[in-house]
């Protein structure tokens, strides 16, 4: 399997997370591409190669003007307000408090554009965003060009953005960007799976009203984990898209067995669907080591999962998202890859 | 005039607000009160007495059970989750996600009920919320009663709680809890004029649907300074309420001209509204020197617009809101309070 993988990932580098309260050290770092990289390296998994530059295309399939506006000049308007820390909102449209649109001043439009405040935004985050958009596009175009899979390594994550806010260290929606690449290239129906412990919101919100893209999702059930406010069972589509979004909150502890078992209920809707692809959104937080999730998935699972993956026989786009326990992710992750290919 | 007063303001005493990406020392001290009380007593403006307490009745009348129910658990909720620092929120019900309603988890949950983010929940904040709201509703009954006026020296303020949401340093909306006292009592129309710098969001999503209770805010302009999200002149009222709400959105930098000539239309709506009685949201963060604030009142315009205020010959309730140049806010509260009383 061919991945692509953009140096530029490394210019999305915040010092700070909001976390209990306090500033810490962000959970989604540099180091997790490596160690993924070194399991590729270490596997023989199959070439690594750079993204072709797309430009903002196919952002903008995807993500409103004045989101991808407020994207490209948030670093610079922060700092020129006087503010010293990185870019992390304090206000923000709370449910009743959504009518005026984006603020002019730099911290209101801060609040209109998040969804979460672990994020900060810091210098060089707009260039690695559309990097791993970029990303994203040159491996649905390997998919589109006849490969059986290949392998988006975007980082930073995608499934959280919505189509005008960011969040859960998410700007893009790279999976989005490919589902809809994939759409426009001839695909009449693109199924994608998210496999991250959270719940893809940004992935469910973008398509929530269209048939054309199957969203499926297991995660932690949001009345207890993040992004909490999105992702229950009865949310199944809106209007044209109706019964085009399947979500599977699972509690917290929950194992491989009761996982798998969902993934199978998955698996067979995307079938049922009859998808001509299928992209995962493969985040590997569901491992029982994660530091900020609760699942209980074993390194051997992932091998597990990836061979059941591999069995409607989909050309398949694996498009990275979360997973912070750091040393073992590139074991996790590649896991997947190879029982994929191995099956 | 008479203060009311409660040393158990002292227990709202969070140690951090985000501010800028940074967590710094809150703005919203203690110190706050001990200036305010330092000059009433070196002016002579009357005696200070504590609060009378009501237990939560005055509190139901203005906010919603579970908003309470969380209120009064959070801090203990927050610490069981294992969190290290002060409570502040990282996720939200932003715009288009607050179909779910309250998560179980408290993390959701903080996000759930909060508006803004750096207003930190730390032990001690419930009771002295609650002191806070006794103190209004104490130096309410005094005016009932048939004083021309009362000093509610209330901390934490209270004007950005909505119903049910909290932030701006504000839990329980004290002045709404007093014109709701007010009302209850016999006043058949209550004006509510909130001089703060900043718009009073909470008061007016309270009574924005209510004839009987008319808000008025003169204010920083939303699209430039906190809360951003309402406080536009378009916003006039909801329903019956419409044309009882009336704001004063003011640039940045405004001066005293300025900012008096919105007043005298305050005042005149308040008359024409045939008001029994006025209640005043005092915040003297429009001083020049206020650190996080942006219009040039000096120290002697307080004592001119507390003179103005007098001239409608309303029973008279100043309930304490914002103002963060501390070494000055004695002064300029005092100034109010004893322009007011000297015209
Ligand atoms: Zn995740
Ligand atoms: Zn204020």
């Amino acid at each position: 399997m061919r991945t692509i993988h953009s140096e530029k990932h490394r210019l999305r580098a915040p010092q700070t997370e909001l976390s209990g309260g306090r500033l810490v050290r962000p959970f989604e770092c540099p180091e997790r591409v490596e160690h993924i990289l070194s399991r590729i390296a270490q596997t023989g998994l199959g070439p690594v190669e750079p993204p072709v530059a797309h430009g903002l295309g196919p952002a903008r399939a995807i993500h409103a003007p004045d989101y991808l506006d407020f994207l490209a000049t948030v670093w610079e308007r922060w700092r020129a307000a006087g503010h010293e820390g990185e870019a992390i909102p304090t206000v923000w449209p709370s449910r009743r408090m959504g009518r005026r649109g984006a603020p002019q001043a730099i911290d209101g439009a801060l609040g209109w554009y998040a969804l979460a405040g672990e994020t900060a935004i810091s210098s060089g985050t707009w260039e690695a965003a559309q990097a791993a958009a970029d990303v994203a596009v040159t491996a649905a175009d390997l998919v589109l060009g006849g490969a059986r899979s290949a392998f988006a390594l975007c980082r930073p994550p995608g499934h959280h953005a919505a189509q005008d806010m960011y969040g859960g260290y998410c700007f893009l929606n790279n999976a989005a960007i490919a589902a809809q690449r994939m759409r426009e290239a001839g695909a009449e129906r693109v199924a994608l799976l998210d496999v991250d412990f959270h719940h893809g919101n940004g992935t469910q919100a973008i398509f929530e009203d269209r048939a054309d893209v199957l969203f499926l999702s297991l995660h932690g059930d949001p009345a207890q984990e993040f992004p909490h406010f999105l992702g229950g069972a009865d949310e199944t589509g809106v209007g044209a898209g109706e019964g085009f979004t399947v979500n599977y909150p699972l509690p917290p502890g929950t194992g491989y067995a009761a996982w798998a078992e969902a993934l199978e209920d998955a698996l067979g809707r995307v079938a049922a669907f009859g998808a001509d692809a299928l992209i995962v959104s493969l985040g590997v937080d569901t491992f029982r080591g994660d530091p900020i999730s609760s699942f209980r998935l074993e390194s051997d699972d992932f091998a597990d999962y990836g061979r059941r993956i591999a069995r409607p026989g989909l050309p398949t786009l694996f498009v990275m998202e979360g997973g912070y326990a750091v040393a073992e992710i590139g074991v996790n992750v590649v896991n997947v890859l190879t029982g994929f290919e191995g099956s």
